[in-house]
């Protein structure tokens, strides 16, 4: 494509996103598509010669919009937001232009220092000790399954050679998001070396379980090695007593990974700083500014005490990928499994100077502020109940009375294109999920969604 | 960011773009800094209120764009290349605006269905065969890791609940990608149950030797699982007799998977799909377009025959992620470790159809050409040397003599700004890999930068 075609066709892209960011309202939350409608309209073969940009552009408008479940709207309350502000976009675009790979500082030193930068800048906004080492993985599921490989390495780094045990025990709540077992399994510690312990009524790891349970397998001849709190559980958000949990951590030897993807962004703003209240003692922790920073997908942050580890963990050197400045500089694709790796830091970068610390924590605290009220309003609702803690921006609820009643009002909310929300599971009872989190989501946004919900 | 705004400097970020790729060659392929000079030239914390984009993107370009190794210089000849296409920046820039994360089908049912339909495409183009199960994964890095956990668990399944084994051994060859070492060392496997098979004079797997320590292995007690063949290996694009292995691999009963990261793209022209002979025995295999393709990083295939050991191997679903669609689509998360998913089968789409396979095959087809030249002009120069055979688009020489004197040649080749190559080891010596991948690439840059090494 021509420098001249790509300038003609970027400007109309430009315009389009203009108008869609202007009115993402426009669209139905969720698609209204049927499985396999969109495939079923796209040709069975790709083209054997090149098409339009023009047509290409059409097609995109006509049949791609109509099957996208839209995460900008200000109505997406179903799962964890994450938007796509302008500068999150515009970084993304400017780091598909440039389309550097950050495998070795070498391959681009801009990729990597400006990883470096920004997250320096982050662990200092979140209120992190220094030294803290951070990387950008893709989502945090990648982040927590690395972390338990460093786990691993440190506990035994015999098995980096010999292989995988199947004595090593790790621990999590039973309200962990499953990518901690996920993880855990991916790398050969066997589902059955995963304890899931037990949670208070407020959703909350019980520390004395955690610790009998560590007790309890040490007396068996297990090794315990890593324990994952959450700051932000998925079904509720509950945080997690991590300055407990680090204590027993401390007191047995164990790695402790804090997955504060979802909540540890709150720590932006000064009142919100508990929530990562003992990270400071985490082996690593993982936070997601791709959910409620403003910066587009993918961009997962892990920190960590012990770089040495996810290196020793990691890192293998073949001769083509030795360059003369390893020994004074960080190669990225040491700590972790992939070589390539895009340009992520730019999009953060952009975000981050843009909207400075104070623009992103004044979202954060609109949207606590407004799951709060909303959680009082359904509370005083006498026909609902709400049916955990509202510590950060998710209200869970449900309808008194049956469940198939609550499935039906689910769907039926969803089908009104305006909001969409989600559900969960909780003490066996079927409950809705809504998230606020978009930064195009307003207060009266909430109140419609309220008022959609009572109208069902 | 208003929609006003995004617009204005949407369209200055266009017209950035459109004269950068213009004139990429204004600017060193490898920029010109020292470790750190980013890094202490950028505040060292973020701002407390937010900055005009003005400043930012100024920024921008007077910090950033110096410290940049520019991938997309047509000079880029050091590593696999990776260009982005216009239409591939265009794709990237609507998918960030879309934001859409497709962990469930549910969650933008375009997504899911986009990736299917673009892989089935890339599939036939590809000459494989039907049916075949596509995931996109962000890297080949990635892949692999993902393979040969599906490997682990066809093999013995019992290792996903208890943990993994010392006697699963897993073979590849001595010039296969490190990767396959990681991914096997992450997912507990063991250093010391990776077999590193020798190569014969064109650097290719010698199936006869694979074929003995699979059966000394077997005698040991030990558990062959999986074999990893390279089509395109990273030092010298050499592809490994994948016919001969695979009938090794269905004799003692192992899991394939072969690494075309590289080499996979040139079956888009039909005169070089014998590059993936075999390939159609394979369990799982995969092919990067973020590579050859014109698509910008990150984009890789896995392709497999087996998705459903792919599932079980992976898919661990919670109460908050299931919908009522689950029987009747594909959620990718099912297949991997990453929840959240980029829509990064936009930007593949839009290059499919903005080259057809004839455009794309065209460009591979000159490469390949050019490089084959280049090797002859190289061999005909009583100076230099060429290390090794050329059967894609790479091309490993030496000046005949010392070795330092290389060192040197390649470092002072790279100052020039014009070029940029690698390096690796062959048969103990140090060898200049010069690869030729950016769609920019034209044969008078191939032929300056000739020049510029015998001019050294």
């Amino acid at each position: 494509m021509s420098p001249e075609e790509f300038r003609l066709h970027g400007h109309q892209v430009v315009d389009w996103i203009a108008d869609y960011l202007a009115h993402p309202e426009r669209y139905p939350v969720l698609p209204r598509v049927e499985p396999g409608e969109l495939a079923n309209a796209l040709p069975r073969s790709g083209p054997e010669q090149g098409q339009p940009m023009e047509a290409i552009l059409k097609d995109f408008e006509a049949r791609i919009v109509p099957a996208i479940t839209h995460w900008n709207s200000p109505g997406f309350m179903g799962y964890f937001a994450s938007t796509a502000t302008g500068p999150g976009i515009l970084g993304e675009l400017l780091a598909a232009a440039i389309n550097a790979n950050g495998m070795l500082w070498k391959t681009s030193p801009a990729l990597t220092e400006l990883e470096q930068v920004t997250l320096s800048w982050l662990r200092q906004w979140l209120g992190l000790p220094d030294p803290l080492f951070g990387v950008i993985f893709d989502t945090a599921s990648t982040g927590v399954m690395h972390a338990i490989a460093a786990a691993r390495e440190f506990a035994d780094p015999g098995i980096r050679i010999q292989g995988g045990s199947r004595d090593l025990v790790l621990y999590t709540s039973e309200h962990a998001h499953n990518s901690v077992e996920k993880g855990a399994i991916a790398i050969g510690i066997g589902r059955q070396n995963v304890r899931k312990i037990p949670v208070d009524a407020r959703f909350r790891m019980r520390p004395e379980v955690l610790a009998e349970a560590i007790e309890r397998d040490r007396a068996a001849g297990l090794r315990p090695f890593c324990v994952v709190p959450t700051v932000g559980t998925t079904s509720t958000s509950s945080i997690d007593p991590v300055p407990a949990i680090a204590e027993i951590a401390e007191r047995f030897g164990l790695w402790m990974h804090v997955d504060a993807a979802y909540g540890g962004s709150a720590a932006l703003a000064p009142e919100f700083r508990h929530v990562l209240a003992g990270a400071e003692r985490a082996d690593s922790l993982v936070v997601n500014p791709h959910k409620w920073m403003g910066v587009p997908i993918d961009l997962s942050v892990l920190y960590t005490r012990k770089p040495e580890v996810f290196k020793r963990a990691f890192s293998l050197v073949p001769e083509f990928l030795r360059t003369a400045e390893d020994s004074r500089v960080v190669n990225f694709m040491d700590y972790g499994i992939p070589l390539g790796r895009r340009f992520r830091a730019l999009k953060l970068w952009f975000v981050m100077r843009y909207y400075g610390r104070e623009g992103l924590a004044t979202r954060i605290r609109d949207h606590v502020a407004w799951a709060q009220e909303l959680a009082a309003t359904i509370a005083a609702d006498d026909r609902f109940e709400v049916c955990a803690p509202v510590p950060l921006s998710l209200v869970c609820f449900r309808r008194k009375g049956a469940e198939d009643a609550n499935r039906e009002l689910l769907e039926r909310v969803n089908a009104s294109g305006e909001v969409f929300l989600s559900h969960t599971e909780l003490n066996g009872r079927f409950v809705l999920r809504l998230a606020i989190g978009n930064h195009a989501t307003t207060w009266s946004h909430v109140q419609r969604a309220w008022e959609i919900i009572q109208a069902q």
